[in-house]
């Protein structure tokens, strides 16, 4: 019965399917539809479930999958094995498929030379439109989707692309050097998967030859590769600021305790300081309890402005929109906002506090909400500028800093100032 | 001298070098060098700079520019002009172009029918591949870069898709309907970004039909634009989570300011919630300081911890990972990692404040940092769950609500601990 209805589905939503499900049904179901259970499902699997799955094969069953899928699908189902076994299956794979495979493993992780296609199509620039058509009907061993020809040079250098579609609407007698583009971007194998992503987005790019470090046509990046790229890339910043590590709803439990509870306990450091400057204002507080009462709203209105602002310089750093060039301009720019914040905030929290509490605490919060928020709009932008210039990833540990700072600033600035404007202490 | 400069620039970082600058820098750039600020440039820009160019020009010069773009392309130029300036470039269109745009401007915002292209190939069923040749080497009125092909029936409605590698791959005597695929996914004219760009990554389109109501073939998304949709829609969460708004640093000043401000005023009345609760134990307070120091640490990591959780489940909702059918599984995986979260936090807490204040209040601020992390767990599922329910977007205000919850239970659990057990009050 399972495997009538799964049977008319797409890979891609078989995959989607067994996704959905626990381990122990998955397997269930997985052993229901073995036949269905394709090497296109299993190249479409998450990377948690996929190797969840593949652990439960044996190396030659792993091999036979790796086998039927293309280089840079084999390359995303043997990397995350354990070494022991990632040998056994590379041990049980053809000599030519081996050769590949580990030629990919010895490039780094999210790099291009281990993420490119090895399936490409390259041909030599003697050739005209006529002899291209004809190779391509007549070549048995060639990729069947494909979007553009690399033409190379003696060395297998690139030295231009060539749309199918400029081909198609061109006479068989033209030469292929009179049709291609010659003006190509070309990625080196070093390129981390990030300024890929970037660069299919800048130049609206289809596919992309990918050469070694002599400037050799090794490989081909493709934009359906590349939009998961793009769409990881963009959404695992909202994870790492929030210090979720991967975030994947199939990360082992242990994996996302490990990933998370380092940040909480971070958090822990960083809320002593606020902790720390509390004890400091003990008697003003033991006198007007008050202050306890109103200094976590300073704190958490700060904290949140200054997470607007941290999202949006992560962010901006992240599409290559924040440069040197333009990061005074942008620091001015979140200062002005962050001066209309904090003067609108203090005025409807001073009113209400005033009305409350009494004029002098009115005016009190009023001031500490405005150095707060401003203190928050300086520390969103710097605290991840400078961990892009220290040539780390501003999104995985701006946020702590950012929210020490905020918490700490709004209760000194807070009891700070009912101190010594004599409101309290 | 600049323009020596930027002459051999591609326009896209024509683009990005405009947008680098300060509004009269780039004024003064964009005089320059005029004739290098093609229409290319001007469809690479940033809305909001282009915008602002478009503003300085009269309307027939925007007109000329939206001529020489693609429809699409000049949808995005039109759409966020002024009513009266829109109407007026729209005057100044040819015929064709008008009515092209406008059809365009009849769809909402963000969807299908508002972003396809116009210009896509598509041939009648009888054709065999070598009459599609010939037919795409005579007919002088196509677009020159394009991916696939569309065979459609009298009615036009799309039968089947061909890449133009099979065509290239196939020989002449062979009907198209052979080399075609028939399952393809049709894009409704109503469908959302959002859910086009999930498409395009699920099934790895390059292009796609899109149909209207009666099942018309009526225009086409190519993954070119998609890839700016998935980079979009991925990049705007960790925007709205923090309540940045679009979070764009070329947002003006006031807009930013406006769509900023109303979360943090929101957020002044969440704290107030907690306040209050403080203010219900102002006695206990005011009796044991400690209390006072020691209150932010639970609501701060209770506040990372819901955090964590909630940047989880919301990008699991947003890559569709996260259904009604797997809604409790998650919910039990999460509390299962809040809870060792909390136990672990708890237990350093706990023992660092025993040492310091005496075991009774180590014991309080433990149980209470288990709770709250606790609930951060539940409700860093549930309330996004929610929205996602509710049609609303998860992304928007699940963090106000998060917090609220985070912050007043670390309160309420914390001082109502001490004043139950009788360490203070
Ligand atoms: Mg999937
Ligand atoms: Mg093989
Ligand atoms: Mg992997
Ligand atoms: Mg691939
Ligand atoms: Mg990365
Ligand atoms: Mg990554
Ligand atoms: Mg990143
Ligand atoms: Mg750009
Ligand atoms: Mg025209
Ligand atoms: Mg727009
Ligand atoms: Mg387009
Ligand atoms: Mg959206
Ligand atoms: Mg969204």
């Amino acid at each position: 019965a399972a495997h009538d209805l799964v049977e008319p589905l797409h890979p891609a939503d078989i995959a989607d399917l067994l996704e959905l499900l626990e381990r122990d049904e998955r397997r269930e179901l997985a052993a229901a539809i073995a036949d269905l259970v394709s090497s296109d499902v299993i190249a479409e699997l998450n990377d948690y479930v996929r190797d969840d799955m593949m652990e439960a094969l044996p190396p030659g069953a792993v091999a036979a999958i790796a086998e039927q899928l293309e280089t840079d699908d084999a390359v995303q189902l043997i990397e995350d094995l354990e070494p022991a076994e990632q040998r056994a299956v590379l041990d049980a794979l053809d000599a030519e498929d081996r050769a590949a495979i580990e030629s990919a493993l010895a490039y780094p992780e999210e790099t291009a030379g281990r993420l490119m296609s090895r399936d490409f199509v390259a041909v030599p620039e003697h050739m005209t439109v006529g002899d291209l058509i004809d190779f391509l009907r007549e070549e048995g061993n060639l990729a069947n989707d494909f979007w553009e020809i690399f033409v190379v040079d003696h060395a297998h250098h690139p030295v231009g692309t060539c749309m199918l579609s400029w081909i198609l609407r061109t006479p068989r007698s033209v030469a292929l050097t009179d049709v291609m583009k010659r003006d190509q971007t070309l990625i080196p194998v070093t390129m981390d998967q990030e300024e890929v992503a970037l660069m299919f987005q800048k130049y609206a790019l289809i596919s992309a030859a990918v050469v070694d470090a002599s400037g050799r046509l090794v490989g081909q990046m493709t934009v359906d590769d590349v939009v998961h790229i793009i769409s990881e890339e963009a959404g695992e910043d909202v994870l790492l600021l929030s210090g979720a590590g991967e975030g994947d709803i199939n990360e082992p439990i242990r994996d996302a305790y490990t990933a998370r509870v380092r940040w909480l306990i971070a958090n822990l450091g960083t809320a002593l300081v606020a902790s720390f400057i509390i004890a400091m204002f003990g008697a003003a507080i033991e006198e007007l309890v008050a202050l306890a009462v109103l200094m976590p709203i300073v704190a958490s209105i700060g904290g949140n402005a200054g997470t607007q602002t941290m999202a949006v310089t992560v962010r901006a750093i992240a599409i290559n929109q924040l440069t040197r060039a333009n990061t005074g301009r942008i620091l001015w720019r979140e200062m002005r906002v962050a001066l209309l914040n904090g003067a609108t905030v203090a005025l409807v929290l001073g009113a209400a506090t005033a009305a409350i509490f009494g004029p002098p605490l009115g005016a009190v919060i009023a001031a500490a909400m405005v150095v707060n928020v401003a203190v928050a709009g300086l520390a969103g932008v710097l605290v991840p500028v400078m961990f892009e210039r220290l040539r780390q990833d501003p999104a995985v540990a701006s946020s702590v800093f950012v929210t020490m700072i905020t918490d700490s600033i709004g209760f000194l600035a807070f009891l700070g100032l009912a101190v010594a404007s004599g409101v309290a202490g």
